[in-house]
């Protein structure tokens, strides 16, 4: 099975386990229901939960076993998609190619949106197998530390409070890492700890996904600059549009691409203890950094 | 001890128990961490934590074992405020006697706020001791449940679409269980089952909170006619304003008094399997039936 196919297979396990986890839509109230699935179903790329699954099977892990998690961390991602897109934070029309949340259903119902998809990522995770050594606590307090005010939120915090602001490459790097790579870790993290993981195995999971974390923020700043909306599915040159501090800013195209690919090879490097099972995540590592969407 | 002295010893259990749970204000980004104290340290009653310290007492169970909980339900509550309080939802300038969140933080911190207290509740009541019979698993799952869009969420979307119309009875009767008695109802649960509750136990306790909590949102809704602003610590008349379908709108005042009282007193039956220690319990419902605030 070719890269593109293992994607496209491992997003459809996602999509249908996504099906069975969510209330119907015409679970009353369903307006709330509805505009859940809208977000949920809008062709994302199922990035994080793809990480999940394939680092599970890195590990020697069901598949079966880790949709839970996958579901959780991109109902996670979607949440704080939905509230970044808010009038009051980014005001953005346009996410994965359609209106977005607010501009379809109202301000008030997104906000209740996004927190009703907080919410079920917690319903959806606690429902994830025990294996011997990670139960229902160590899941939890993965996800519910990561999507916390110290580091997904904190993350966005420091975001809007760096615009016009010129920041170093340590304020920079600080962001990135709270925002962006805390959640991809913990994708994998999650995806692991479903297959019982070694703890050895864990750290080099950790330390691939904080490496590949800060690579995929950089590249997706430098395809705000490079490619035009209707190839991302959100409205591009947002970044120098709200005067945010990233890399291409700072950098250049040129050297931010450099980093990118830097990162990229750390990323692979931390792999080593996995081995040859690892060997979707390298690809998926060294396909992140070719993406051009 | 006095009812009053049992309330306000417990509030200030609860109170260090925040303090210790929560970041530090100084901690970065401090913005964040500044607003969830704002909002925490507020005045507030207290209510759902106090319900969950006594529901742990009555049940023979550590009051120590329970903090963690009682903090969980408190954060999920100041969440729900928070962010119904916004513009684009009720749109309040005041809350517990102080400007609401978004007057002092701005909109889009006061989602971010809300968002990280919710996440916040997790990140704590995971933290609660497992029993024998309870554990992590069954200690989320009802929180999340409960907070989600079928209970907390739903509750106030069904709120927010029936401004201007006129509800039926069982209409109104769906949403203040599901937007107040249903996190009532859990904190009282969540207090049991930190005490290793029987199920028998636990069903008195469910029983008593859907009652006590519809008691609890008719009184809520009559004071909101018969007193002030400043009695209340929050904007007076704010149902009749936003054309909101309610017991004394519909009843009257007399006969929603009565049918609180009819209430208070189911609520107060369903306690006799827990015998002579729910006696805090049958003293705050007594209470809540006659309060002016």
């Amino acid at each position: 099975m070719n890269l593109q196919t293992y994607l496209a297979t491992r997003a459809a396990d996602v999509d249908a386990a996504m099906d069975k986890f969510l209330p119907k839509a015409k679970e009353r109230p369903s307006t709330i229901h509805t505009a859940m699935r809208y977000c949920i179903f809008s062709g994302g790329k199922r990035l994080r939960p793809v990480l999940c699954l394939a680092a599970a099977d890195a590990c020697g892990g069901e598949i079966s076993n880790a949709l839970a998690p996958a579901c959780a961390v991109e109902l996670m991602h979607t949440y704080s998609l939905v509230h970044d897109d808010l009038p009051a934070m980014d005001d953005d029309d346009l996410r994965r190619g359609r209106p977005t949340c607010h501009r379809v259903y109202g301000e008030g119902m997104a906000i209740l949106c996004g927190d009703a998809l907080l919410t079920e990522a917690f319903i959806v995770l606690v429902q994830t197998p025990a294996t011997k050594r990670y139960g229902a606590r160590e899941f939890i307090t993965e996800l519910a530390r990561t999507g916390g005010s110290r580091k997904l939120i904190g993350g966005q915090v420091m975001d809007l409070e760096g615009e016009g602001k010129s920041l170093t490459k340590r304020e920079l790097v600080r962001i990135h890492s709270a925002k962006t790579a805390a959640l991809l870790t913990t994708s994998l993290r999650l995806g692991a700890m479903a297959a019982n993981a070694t703890p050895a195995k864990l750290a080099a999971l950790t330390a691939f996904g904080s490496h590949l974390g800060l690579a995929y923020q950089i590249i997706d700043d430098i395809l705000d600059v490079t490619q035009t909306t209707e190839v991302l599915g959100k409205t591009a040159g947002k970044d120098h549009q709200a005067e945010k501090s990233t890399y291409p800013a700072s950098l250049g195209l040129a050297r931010s691409r450099k980093v990118a690919a830097e990162l990229t090879r750390a990323a692979l490097d931390a792999l080593k203890p996995l081995g040859k099972k690892a060997i979707r995540l390298q690809e998926i590592a060294t396909h992140l950094l070719v993406r051009d969407y």
